[in-house]
């Protein structure tokens, strides 16, 4: 009797007075650990545990039979707890630290509706709202028409440009592939996200020929120096296809000059593609936009709301200015089961076939949410306040002892190395980058093992070792910017 | 002033009273609407409205200034209202329905944590966690040992197959690119997702270069028809280096022969990847995992846990034999910002470079709660029950008149056309295929704007217009089986 093992054909096996009690129990626990806790300056940014400790607490295995509703409740405590707090104002080590309210209801309320963004029939609501945000994020980017299409993360953003570019100039590449067309090569800066090497990589252009334009010492492009490495390029035989600026590099938050760099594409007839996944919010600002003057030459630009507009994690739009439906010419697959054409209304709501992706997560309504809650100049303020952190931890790092600035910042990216007292005064000395590259990673150690605060630091081109932090949370008040510079001088004083 | 025009420096923009006070209250539009009312049957599963109307009423647009909290939450009333209840035991329409409230937790504890999973730093419950995940799933394809990780999607997960079994063979793609190897082909069914010509497409290997291989009636692959057009495939110059077979095909549900085919694979030493994006869950099912058979020869499996396990959108594995480390080296960028070498822990647990993303979303947590709480058993009950409610459905079309099946269902999957009165016992005639193609999107859009239910249709090779219902939800009861028979009569009585 293959019906009798298992419960009654008629009751389903989802109990929804035990769900929706358990679904409130945690949103409890959220509330208070992630929430309150989790944002509260005198409580910790993470509590660090070595691994084999953290799994052994955690029991993460899993087994033939479910567990109780109050060790579920107690797990998802444990995972509040041991899990980094990247809402805590402390928290500066990546670019997506902070939290909206009105944003988590959005995604909370996506996870709830838990739809796809293919077809008009099933997302009748994200579809035009989908929309109407790109719509609001070309208009920044000063196109009145134009296309575009969430993705998940930046570097797919990045991706789907340098496939637009390639199909563009060689429709051919859709059916026949790579080998139907000459070598081809995309030029960026050595400081340009990793994104484009992994791209070019994935989409079978190969890392050899992404050729890297030198950059000045703020890490943004030199044109003079495009124009030459595409002349180069082609008397070697390639065919350059894009240019992958950036606006708002990873670690320096460099900007690199938009205007200059369109007319070296309109002059050698290149795709020009913006990363403007980090730097792209500046668009909001009246004081700050300039840093991105030309973007509205660009055939694409990549922007992520997921970081400086803490929309939260995936939230990333690919923006064109194409009006010719060339997203959906290059990625579509027509099938049939999903995207028929006899359908009783408008079928160019199926946007599917712009992605190649197939189930497509709602990314735009936490965004849309609340850009509504606090409009185009909220967004703004929250902009400019970055901005005078940025300046005022610069400001404070000239006026104390061990701060050494990388280069004055452009953006919101502070980089600076921090010189311990035992290293003052022995720039010159033989051992001395070799002891400052050490630095760091200590105070990293010490930050992280006392959960106080969190920053990056990393090395680049022949620079040891340095810190990167990044002010934007709009949570953050003057007061964190004293307690960062307090606490890295507390924490590498003996050093 | 720069400083006067915005509000005090030492207050955040961020009133934490105010936005948890706001995000309570749409917790509880969520429960009330997307969960209650979303799940009931005496409620609609959507609220049609043609997209220009809908448009109107939502007023999308966004804005300068905020907007006050009551009109906030009336915005989310809204959203939740006008789309699609995919939870509704009704909602038959794609192969995510459904909501498991463990993982809708998982889900909402995501959201708030709101990390990403590239370093343990940032990271660490869910590198271990996901890890686990992994190691679970691997364990149910037979595996002891391997690799994996999750992706943006099924479409993501089939293309990391296509990218790693491409590097495996040649290296040099990484560097080179394309142009560096012979021309290269992939062999697949006519039956198989869409995603895998996507991928072919965005790779750089080109559509040209996907070989179909016959089918049954059934849908599922004929290795006989394989061996040939690789040798065929071979005879014209091209290296064949991918099979990507189907476990549950998207409409039919079949089940490609693993065994056969992965004999054919040794011979010819070909990457065999197992889509089972869709019927990957079988595996959880003592009685129905034969339909599996062979998938530990595989080298990679596509699982998602989104669709059949109703783990909610994103939620999917790409699960490897592998032991080399091959998904880092194929995928690997090394950013010295992300991934220091001088780490205070073992940077092994820094798993970002084996993706093509830089922001991974968090797609473990909600598989794992909802896995805890149930149990494998738990879970292998739903997979069985799902079956039973298909043969259910299946039996009771045989008894109705006018429901005629495609084929016998090996899966979840029922695809039948529904022949109304005025077609019965006119087979044969001239216009009866054309008659009996317009019958299901007539169906389909009355259903829609009634709001009784939605299921999907689609022609199929020279197959016109047929409904395939997918049932699995853990939501669903035999009276739901019943419930949807006799609506599609209703729906087409007077047809
Ligand atoms: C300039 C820049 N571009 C692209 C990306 C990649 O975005 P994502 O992490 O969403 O893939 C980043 C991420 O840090 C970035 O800083
Ligand atoms: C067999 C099969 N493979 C792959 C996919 C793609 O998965 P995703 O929608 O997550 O991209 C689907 C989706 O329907 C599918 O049915």
């Amino acid at each position: 009797m293959e019906q009798a093992s298992l419960r009654d054909l008629n009751e389903p096996l989802i109990d929804h007075a035990e769900g929706q009690f358990f679904l409130n129990e945690a949103f409890k626990i959220i509330m208070e650990e992630v929430l309150s806790n989790g944002t509260d300056v005198k409580q910790k940014v993470c509590e660090w545990k070595e691994p084999e400790e953290l799994a052994l607490l955690l029991d993460l295995g899993v087994r033939e039979t479910g567990e109780p509703r109050d060790k579920l409740l107690q797990r998802v405590r444990d995972v509040a707890k041991y899990s980094i707090k990247t809402s805590h104002p402390h928290f500066f080590n990546q670019q997506y630290g902070g939290v909206d309210y009105h944003s988590l209801a959005g995604r909370f309320l996506t996870e709830a509706l838990n739809t796809n963004l293919f077809t008009y029939e099933v997302a009748p609501v994200f579809v035009l709202m989908e929309n109407e945000v790109l719509r609001g994020l070309r208009q920044l980017v000063g196109w009145t028409e134009g296309d575009g299409i969430f993705c998940p993360g930046g570097s797919t953003s990045n991706m789907y440009a340098m496939n637009l570019a390639r199909y563009q100039r060689f429709p051919q590449v859709k059916s026949q592939g790579v080998w139907a067309l000459p070598r081809l090569s995309i030029f960026t800066s050595p400081e340009s996200h990793y994104s484009v090497k992994k791209g070019a990589a994935f989409l079978g252009i190969g890392l050899d020929n992404v050729i890297f334009v030198k950059v000045d010492d703020r890490g943004r492009m030199i044109p003079e120096d495009l124009d030459e490495k595409i002349e180069l390029s082609k008397s070697q035989g390639a065919v350059p296809f894009l240019v992958s600026c950036t606006s708002g590099t990873t670690v320096q938050g460099g900007f690199d000059p938009l205007e200059h760099i369109a007319d070296i594409c309109d002059k050698h007839k290149l795709w020009m593609h913006v990363d403007a996944c980090w730097g792209g919010s500046v668009l909001f600002s009246k004081k700050h936009r300039h840093l991105m003057k030309g973007v509205d030459r660009a055939n694409s630009v990549a922007w992520n709301p997921h970081k400086m507009l803490v929309a939260g994690l995936q939230c990333s739009a690919l923006l064109l200015k194409d009006t010719t439906n060339l997203l959906k010419q290059c990625h579509s697959a027509n099938a049939t089961y999903l995207f028929q054409q006899d359908k009783f209304y408008d079928v160019n709501l199926d946007i599917g076939d712009k992605s190649v992706q197939c189930s497509r997560k709602v990314d735009c309504l936490k965004l849309w949410l609340m850009w509504k809650a606090v409009g185009s100049t909220g967004l703004e303020e929250r902009v400019d306040k970055a901005f005078i952190h940025a300046r005022y931890l610069v400001e404070q790092m000239k006026k104390r002892e061990g701060f050494q600035l990388l280069s004055m910042p452009d953006f919101v990216n502070v980089c600076f190395w921090f010189v311990p007292p035992s290293l003052r005064g022995k720039e010159g000395t033989e051992d001395y980058q070799e002891k400052l590259a050490k630095v760091a990673p200590v105070i990293k150690e010490r930050m992280m093992k006392q959960g106080t605060m969190m920053v990056g630091y990393q090395p680049l081109g022949n620079k040891v070792n340095f810190f990167r932090v990044t002010v934007f949370s709009p949570l953050l008040s003057q007061k964190d910017m004293d307690f960062f510079l307090d606490e890295i001088e507390r924490l590498g004083k003996d050093l």
